[in-house]
């Protein structure tokens, strides 16, 4: 898979408003172990990152989770900033994630976030 | 060993003139099997990563590395910005760097650092 297929994946996930669906885009691109950890969560598996993004939308209706820039990739690693916006468009959350790819180049094994505002 | 200490070390390192105290101060933050991962190497052991510095430190001689702004910290894991400047204090390059903290807290496992410029 390519950066930027992770990368729109990966934002797909926190986008999909149905929770199977959303339960079988992570499943697509997420590593056996995969790790998610934020200021917020430390989850150690997938079930628990899916019961984080479902907590968000519920606090956050309608919040839409995007890509700042672009993806600045090297070696297993892919960096870029995100922020999520309410429906009138109001950042509610600004930060940058870290993704180490898996062996593979296929899957995510690592999400390394960090909030900026 | 605190965020501040951890961070500290590092860039003692980073600016240490003197080659084998450049080795004992990393082998004093350096994980086992610690890897450091940026756009121009991938180390995978001490060695390797203190011949990368030595060769950075001959190629701009007088080069200092700095913090900019105040490391943030959470989990296991540490962001700051840096940059290197020469002696006229001209910036050579910046980026940020990720550490992702050893299990017992005092040293560092991994390294991922990204180019701004």
């Amino acid at each position: 898979m390519t950066t930027a297929e992770l990368v729109d994946g990966y934002f797909a996930v926190w986008n999909e408003p149905d929770t199977a669906l959303r339960a079988t885009r992570l499943a697509a691109i997420w590593a056996d172990g995969a790790i998610y950890c934020d200021p917020s969560v430390r989850a150690e598996d997938a079930a628990r990152f899916l019961s984080h993004i479902a907590e968000l939308r519920s606090r956050q209706p309608g919040a839409v989770w995007r890509l700042l820039g672009t993806p600045d990739a090297h070696h297993d690693l892919i960096r870029f900033a995100w922020h999520v916006v309410d429906p009138a468009g109001v950042e509610l959350r600004r930060g940058i994630d870290v993704i180490v790819v898996s062996g593979d180049g296929r899957r995510i094994a690592r999400v390394y976030g960090f909030f900026d505002a």
